[in-house]
This record gives structure tokens, C-alpha cells and sequence, in this order.
């Protein structure tokens, strides 16, 4: 194998690329990146088998072939070299070459053979996005998956597409969170990707409005990006009926202005940092919300004005459930549904309706 | 005590004394901010008995007294509070409210009695110094400062002050440097001062001309910024005579540009890391110096263009102690001095004469 590439595309790339790669990987292979020349294109690959990504750039091919080379040296190689050309070849079964202007590496390569099989998807695309605005709907879902094992679907987002709808549902026991948008699609999925995968996924996704085409198997998603593919296994198992969790009737309605009712939360949590609860109480009265937590260390008072329709109610939260709601939110202002102190708060903007969040209440026992 | 103060003054007042305040202190009086009212101004105070850090801010003072609160839990209180006045006041023994718009905090305080008693310093001004120099002498050689404590003066800089001349020095047993400056003073000084205390004070040190008054005494430094002060014990003992090892005379004479040098050494040292000795070769020839490692991960081979007055020499280096200080220095060019492969080399800059820095080579089996 031999080409020439610019040293900025082949960063690019490799930093593309990358992202599949945990470093971490009992099998040295997988913590390789696979280049592989394909007429006057290179080609590489990062995989840690449930996650796989492909890019491509324009090179100068002198020689076919391919090879696989630790990804983290490679990038660092390459990341250090000087902005020019860069000369790439196998100099025997073990060595790759790397020049560039004055600077030579001579570096072990791994064997090709033994790099896994990427699964073949059979691109019939099935929809497709603006890149900007799946990247928002991971954004503000993918916080409330949930951290710990134990039931492993969690740790995934629901893709739910049905109705020329496409919903993202993330939950974890505490809170939930649901984004939607419109889609021009007459297609019927529900699937479960990772979490970790769409971490990764949103990192390579841009801010435009370029589409992404995506297209379901039975056991994988594949998002095509044009110069890059992601291929990610599904989380197997069923995932929780949500819908029957969210409340669609509610006793009160409190619509407030989201900065501020974030600030007074977050300012009232460092009283409730020093147990680990994150209690704060919510005293929700005509025109104005006092939120007040008490610790060993204090106690703290702070007053919202909003807008009640419905009955007073005192309820308490663990203050970080709402404050990963409010902070993920970007719009002016907010409404907050309740029912008693025992029953879910449902938030949603006031004006664009794209987005509900869950989150439970604490149970006191004066309650 | 009561008083009413801006919040940004209140905001850069904490986050100024809490550089004292490791928040780690197993005497929780140590983890508090002192604050005391004094005319129409107020004084904060935060300390770890080595090192304490003064500073005042104007205040409408409603109430003298005195008061600790936690540093960690008071300064984020007033950093997330509005910008606007800020009311506080202890309202009994054990507690100071502090209100600001329609935020109430009511915290626990400690007793003003138990907090250390700071050292008084006579603040005869010895000498004083811009506060952009002294910030630039400081960062250029603290990283030369030993890490760990076997040798506690080591993790200290000397500052030597005769002729005329201020000198910073530090040294760890493999690298040493250090940085002058004349000084339009008679005085003779040699104090040892703790490196975690030059690293707080060169975070509070400005990039600008305001001379900064310095006072010895035979334990204590005391720098004066007007607003505030830093005090901090001296380290006890003797510093290394480090003049005997500066070598004075040199067999090569190596005139090369930094950052192309430095950029060579880390591209190099990329093939080194695998090792723990970080081990990289100089060759250095005629116009050209090649710079190689090898590993267990390939080998590396860089060439920069040099100036070479001498004879030849092959030399091995810890590429970091290299790296650290080629880092630090900003001129374009730079002399490296060498006599052998198993005698220090000397680095200074080509033009400005302000510097030593010193790096032992790493004796190699076949030397």
C-alpha cells in the first residue's frame, strides 16, 4: 500500500474515525484504525463491533492495500505533523511509513485479516434528517438514558417512527424525555440505539442542514452521512410503554420563565448538595413559587413569580432531575404541569410543541 | 455584622482568598473565609496557615463584626447570585443571612476566635517589581521544581537577590533553571519559597506594570498589590548551591530555532512514550541535528536545521525535560551548549539574556 494525502483531511478523518475506537479493547485490533486504499480514495475504519465508522477522503494512491495501525499513535502522528503532504506506505509485512517533509515513523502495523467483519446493510434508505436537527434531538433526550446497567435497554433511546412522526424517547426511572419532529415518511420503526452510540453519533453530526439518511435492520442502524457511515448494533429487548407513564391530565398548570426558575433552582441545590437526596420543596402558590431546601449546612429560600392555573400545591423534586430538564430546554418560557405531590411534573415549552419531559416527585413523609 | 457590597466585587474578592483555602483541611475553621468589616471597608481573609491570602473591598458597613463561612459553599452562593447588591448580616452566633433580590440563604458560621492568627509582618518594603515580570519569572521556572517532597527544598524557588540583580531558581535533580532580572536595589536576600504558594500568587498576579512590594522577614515573604496580600512561610533549609553546576565552558555550540526544535522533540518523544524513560536521541552533525527513538512501537527519525560550532556529538535525553523548557521559552532562537554525551546541556536564548535552563542527559549502555 502506498498514497499521498493532505495532512488536514487525513486528521479529519482519523478524528472521524476515532470516535468507534474505546482504546480500551482487550483485542488489540479494535484498537486499530483499518486503512484501505479503493480507487482514488482511502477508506478508514474504527470499530469496537457494536460501533463501527467508515470515512473517506481523496489520496493520491500509488500503491493498493491496506493496513491497520493503532489508531491513538496514528493520530497523534498525524495530529503533530507539519500542515503538508503526507507519504504513507507498507515498507514490509509489519511496517507502515509515515513522511512528511522532514520526519520519518517506521510503525508496527497489525494484520488486516484479523480486523472484524462490519455488517453488511443493504442501504434501502429508510428516512432521512437535517443533520442539525437529529443532532438537537439527542442533545436534549439523551441525558435522562439511563447511567447503570441493570436493565440495559434503558441505557438506549427509543427511535419511534410511525404517523409521519419520528419520536425519541430516553427514560431511566426517575425522568423521562421525549422530543419529536414532523417526517415526511410513511414507514412504521421502533428501535432501541445506545446511548454510547448516539454520544458519538452527535459529536460527528454538524450544525447544518444537511441530510442524514438512516436505515434500520433487524439488529443494526446505519446513519450515512455521504463521506461517513456509522453502523451501530440495536439494544435487544423491549423497551418500557412509555406512553402509559405520561399523565395527559393534570390539576395545576404553572407556566414560568425558564432562566429563572433554572437560576433559583440551582441556587437553592447548594443547600441540598450535602445529602445526597438534592432535596429541594416546591411551595407553589397564586402568582409566585417559593423553592426552599434545608442541610446542616443552612437553609435557603428563593421566589419565582409564575402564572397558576389550578389549586396550590407543595411538592418536592431532587433538584438535579429538574435542573437537567431546564438546562436542556432552550425555550423563553415553560409550563409545568402537576397533580398532587405524589404524581409526575410534566414540562413542555410554552409555545413550541416539541418536546415533553417526566419527572418524578420525591415522596415526603409528611406528605 | 452588617453590610451591603456589589456582587461582582464580593464574586472577585472570594475567588481571589480562596487560593488560600485547600478546602481539604482537617481543621474546618481552615476551609472558611474570614470576612470583617473596617470603616467603610471589608476584609476577607483566607488561609491554610502557610500561605494566607488578605484582600479588601468597598462596602456600605450598616453593622461592625466579624464572621467564617464555608469558602466552597459561600462562593458559590455569591457566584450564582444576581448581579445586584448583596445584603449580609449574622442574625445570631451561629448564623449569616445573605440576601440578594428574592434569594434568602440563611448559613451556618463558624466562631471568629479559632481562625490562625496571620503572621506580622513589619512591611518595611524590601524591593518591588512589575507584576507582569514577576508573573513571567515565576512561570518560567516553576515547572523546574521537584514534585516530590524527599527533599522538601526542592519543591521550592529560590530568590536571590544581590548585585542589582534578581535571580529564580529551581531545580529537582534533572533539569534546573533559571531566570534574572535587574533590579534597582542594594538589598541581599536568599528565601526559599514554596511552589504552591508561587503558583497561587502567579494566578493572582496581572499581565501589567503595577509594581508589586515585596518584604522579607527570616520566615515569612509578603507581597503587596495594593488590595491585596499573600503571605506565606518560607521553606526551611538550605538550597542547593546551584551555581557549581552550571557548566561555563562548552565543546559545541548549537544555534536552532525553538518551535521547530520544540515540534521535532515531541514528535519524537511520540514513539518514546511507551517507554517510561521517555529516551530520544540527538545526532547532532554539521548543520543538522536528527532526532530518533525507537519502541516497541516502531521508530522515528526527525531532522532540524541547526548552526553547529564544534565537534559532532551523539547525546540522549528524557525528551519531557526538553520539551518543558523549549515550552516555556518564547524567544525565536535559541543556543543549546553541549560537552559531552554525559555532561549537561546549557539552553539560553539566542538574543535576550535573561535565562539558564539546564537538562542532564540520560547515560546510554553504549556511551
Amino acid at each position: 500500500m502506498k498514497f499521498i494525502c493532505e495532512k488536514s483531511n487525513l486528521q479529519e478523518a482519523v478524528f472521524t474515525v476515532q470516535k468507534a475506537i474505546t482504546g480500551k479493547s482487550s483485542m488489540p485490533i479494535l484498537n486499530g484504525i483499518l486503512i484501505e486504499t479503493n480507487g482514488s480514495e482511502l477508506i478508514l475504519t474504527g470499530s469496537d463491533i457494536d460501533l463501527s465508522i467508515t470515512t473517506k477522503i481523496e489520496a493520491t494512491i500509488l500503491e493498493e492495500g491496506s493496513v491497520i495501525i493503532n489508531a491513538k499513535l496514528f493520530g497523534e502522528i498525524i495530529r503533530r505533523l507539519p500542515n503538508d503532504d503526507i507519504n504513507i506506505e507498507t515498507i514490509d509485512d509489519n511496517t507502515t511509513q509515515i513522511l512528511c517533509k522532514k520526519s520519518k515513523f517506521n510503525i508496527i502495523n497489525m494484520n488486516t485479516n484479523d480486523f472484524p467483519e462490519l455488517p453488511n446493510i443493504n442501504e434501502n434508505m429508510l428516512f432521512s434528517i437535517p443533520e442539525n436537527i437529529l443532532k438537537n434531538m439527542i442533545r436534549e433526550t439523551i441525558f435522562a438514558t439511563a447511567q447503570d446497567e441493570t436493565r440495559p435497554i434503558l441505557t438506549g433511546i427509543l427511535f419511534e417512527i410511525k404517523n409521519k412522526t419520528i419520536n425519541l424517547i430516553a427514560l431511566d426511572g426517575y425522568r423521562l424525555a421525549l422530543r419529536f419532529e414532523t417526517l415526511d415518511n410513511d414507514n412504521e420503526i421502533n428501535a432501541v440505539i445506545p446511548g454510547k452510540t448516539l454520544n458519538e453519533v452527535s459529536k460527528i453530526l454538524e450544525d447544518r442542514e444537511d441530510n442524514v439518511d438512516i436505515t434500520f435492520t433487524p439488529n443494526h442502524i446505519l446513519f450515512n452521512l455521504g463521506k461517513t457511515k456509522i453502523v451501530s448494533r440495536l439494544l435487544e429487548g423491549e423497551f418500557i410503554k412509555y406512553k402509559s407513564i405520561i399523565p395527559e391530565e393534570f390539576n395545576l398548570k404553572v407556566t414560568a420563565k425558564r432562566e429563572e426558575l433554572l437560576n433559583c433552582i440551582e441556587r437553592a441545590s447548594l443547600m441540598a448538595k450535602d445529602s445526597n437526596t438534592n432535596l429541594i420543596k416546591l411551595n407553589i402558590e397564586e402568582n409566585n413559587m417559593i423553592i426552599t431546601s434545608n442541610s446542616q449546612l443552612g437553609m435557603v429560600k428563593e421566589e419565582v413569580n409564575i402564572i397558576l392555573q389550578g389549586s396550590t400545591l407543595q411538592i418536592a423534586f431532587n433538584s438535579k432531575y429538574l435542573i437537567d430538564v431546564l438546562k436542556i430546554m432552550d425555550e423563553e418560557e415553560i409550563i409545568l404541569n402537576f397533580s398532587s405531590s405524589v404524581s409526575p411534573c410534566v414540562i413542555k415549552n410554552k409555545d413550541k410543541n416539541n418536546c415533553t419531559y417526566l419527572v418524578l416527585p420525591v415522596r415526603l413523609l409528611n406528605n
